[in-house]
């Protein structure tokens, strides 16, 4: 999320009420998670485990829990709490605001765009020309959709990611400010749900098809020209390359990448990188010829062992 | 489901023009099925095999297709269809009630909730306080909504129980009447759907967080602090103990009890109870360790034969 | 489809803008795909390695990328772009209307049906008598609806298929005009998707029970009295026969056929057509006791091994 002005560090301090260490009037442009932070941005770490992880991405501002020796170039906010400050600045920077009316005043349509009835159209959000929303959509606010996509019946854009910290009082969730960008050609079928980034995007790349029922979850990014079967889940913070196939019901794991053209056959469940233009089946899967070697191999296991015997 | 005051014995056998064995004032102040039945319940049984399980139960009115004899302290209806008669009683004391607007005017909402738009709040729902109930969720009638709690956009919650019985001239459903109780600080997300008890409950504890397109099925309790990842399938009279850990696609059966702290890792297939504090992998599913190792030996099976074979 | 009067074939081409072999007056009544054509349909085929599947099908019109021989009794469109041209012709023969209300002037509703608050009932929907639909359903145009059916929230019936063309420029659609039909006595769950057909029909029959977060895509054929479980996927143009169980989470591939009274567990992968009145397991399925038998083998295969290797 970037911020609507730069902010000096000092200003930044006083809305968490934090310590800082640097210039006071070094500058903040925004915040945003390690994985997609530039120069400007807040990020946060509050384990010692990733403390150098955090100083050295490319955040320039660390909202840290430890007065540590600060990178050249960069500077602090000591925290007690980084998780809950994060989340005292996201809300300060962007409040949820309840909606007055089923299609916000704020909202932005183009030119022979339908919007079906019954749809919800938050603050802020952005549609493209010649698009056509079917009844029932729930667009949260901010998310933003290209010229001529297609969004069928029910689906939801840019509800709040999943992402919930273990405490001893119980599960406190790291709220949601970034978007859903949807580009131009994109058609989401129904009954969809695709999370808005915590603070980046979550974006669906042009010219991608996605069917009913598919899950997308917060800040994953998914490039041009996929084909996403029925019922596919794909977890947070995933990259899809371009043109990659995945079959119904596939299920992929966070932070992985899935390589340029790979394909995923239907049940499929990834836990790691996919290499491109593969063919992939298995929960875990593996490359589909190594497992349908292996498929046939336990089939023919009786007589095998049959024989072995003998 | 309680009544609203204690009936007689005889009022009820009126209602669905029976039979009745016992004393004509005995009380009866509730319906239940035989998994939640207490003093006071109907519970019905139809068929022999179950008559013990049914005469035996808690429940001190028996609604039952044989007039067996009456155990000690509690009483009979006798009816040539025990199935439909409980039917005739569940709508006769919760009889649907068609809405005549978007939020009943019996429905209760808390201070400081914020209900987005297009909701459906059916009648005598309530709904707690600094609660978030986001566009196009649907909510059936007698829900019960604690305070602090979020639910995304698209979701449903009451809807019935999948609950049919067989019969020469196709399946006849038992029908719902029972309510879905969300407890405090509990999230559910986008497009979730959770299905009403049948006479019971099915309850979401304290603290609990769902993530999107999650199935909870009829009468399932869930306890506090549970995290359910996306595309989740639980189905009905299943108890999920504290803390449990449910990763995305995970499909569970009805009549089991997943032990508290139990993880189980994506896309597990669960046909049995679960031990706690374990961690499961597979469909069907055993502890992860035992399934990784299988499974590592499933690919090292091509080498290890063409070793035997030598 | 078939439209709503006879054309001649002449007229039919100059709506596409397309030469012609066969009679100027030769009867055209509808269009359709491949597997559903009958006498009077327009089938259209863009591949020599099709040709003759098209050629020789009950349709008697042909809308073809080559000038070939034209069977006897039949006639030819030629076109550089059969698959746009078939588009165009179901854009023409039924264009997509824009919705002025969430239920539709031309929308019939039968005696005693109930639609609750927030549904969108789409243009020339035809519903029943005695039929119950939940809140926040969408019903796109066209759908038909028989007697006694219940639809709960959330659900979307007629969304478009899934059917994309991949070209050098990306994916192109082809447009679905075909109809969901929901045969009598049908109850369908919550947050369920049923696409129409392309330009057939995609049909639920009479006494069918569906679960919530089912997914059923377009000109898929489910008969009567089926059981089918949550979060069940069914891709497009199956056939799923009577009295067929599916339970939860299982996956069915398009083009299959599935006999009978089969029986299909939980979380299975069907790719293949299942013969009647047996139960299947497993992803990819074999007959359930097979797969059962495997497993357990797999699971003693340590032991066994152990065995051997003394």
């Amino acid at each position: 999320m970037n911020f609507s002005r730069t902010y000096t560090l000092k200003e930044i301090s006083q809305i968490i009420d934090s310590e800082f260490v640097g210039d006071k009037n070094f500058p903040v442009k925004g915040m945003n998670e390690i994985h997609v932070v530039r120069a400007g941005d807040i990020v946060f770490v509050d384990h010692p485990k990733y403390y150098d992880k955090a100083l050295q991405s490319e955040a320039t501002v660390i909202l840290i829990n430890k007065k540590v020796s600060c990178p050249e170039g960069k500077a602090l906010l000591i925290s007690e709490d980084p998780f809950r400050d994060f989340n005292r600045l996201s809300q300060h920077f962007k409040p949820f605001a309840r909606a007055d009316r089923s299609i916000a005043k704020t909202a932005k349509i183009g030119k022979n765009t339908v919007i079906q009835p019954n749809v919800f159209i938050g603050n802020h959000v952005s549609i493209g020309e010649n698009c056509l929303i079917h009844s029932n959509v729930s667009i949260y606010d901010h998310c933003v959709i290209g010229d001529h996509v297609v969004i069928h019946a029910g689906t939801v854009l840019g509800s709040d990611g999943f992402y919930f910290q273990k405490r001893a009082e119980g599960f406190v969730k790291l709220k949601s400010v970034g978007r859903v960008v949807i580009e131009d050609d994109v058609e989401i079928g129904a009954a969809c749900t695709i999370d808005k980034g915590v603070t980046g995007d979550t974006t669906i790349g042009c010219g991608t098809k996605i069917d009913n029922q598919v899950q997308i979850a917060h800040d994953t990014v998914i490039g041009k020209n996929c084909l996403i079967a029925s019922q596919v889940g794909i977890a947070g913070c995933t990259v899809i390359e371009d043109d990659v196939t995945l079959w119904g019901q596939v299920g992929i794991k966070s932070d992985v990448t899935i390589g340029k053209g790979a394909v995923v056959y239907a049940q499929s469940g990834i836990n790691g990188d996919l290499a491109p233009g593969k063919t992939y089946f298995g929960s875990p899967a593996a490359e589909a010829r190594d497992k349908f070697r292996e498929l046939a191999l336990l089939r023919s296991l009786p007589k095998l062992l049959e024989k072995i015997k003998k």
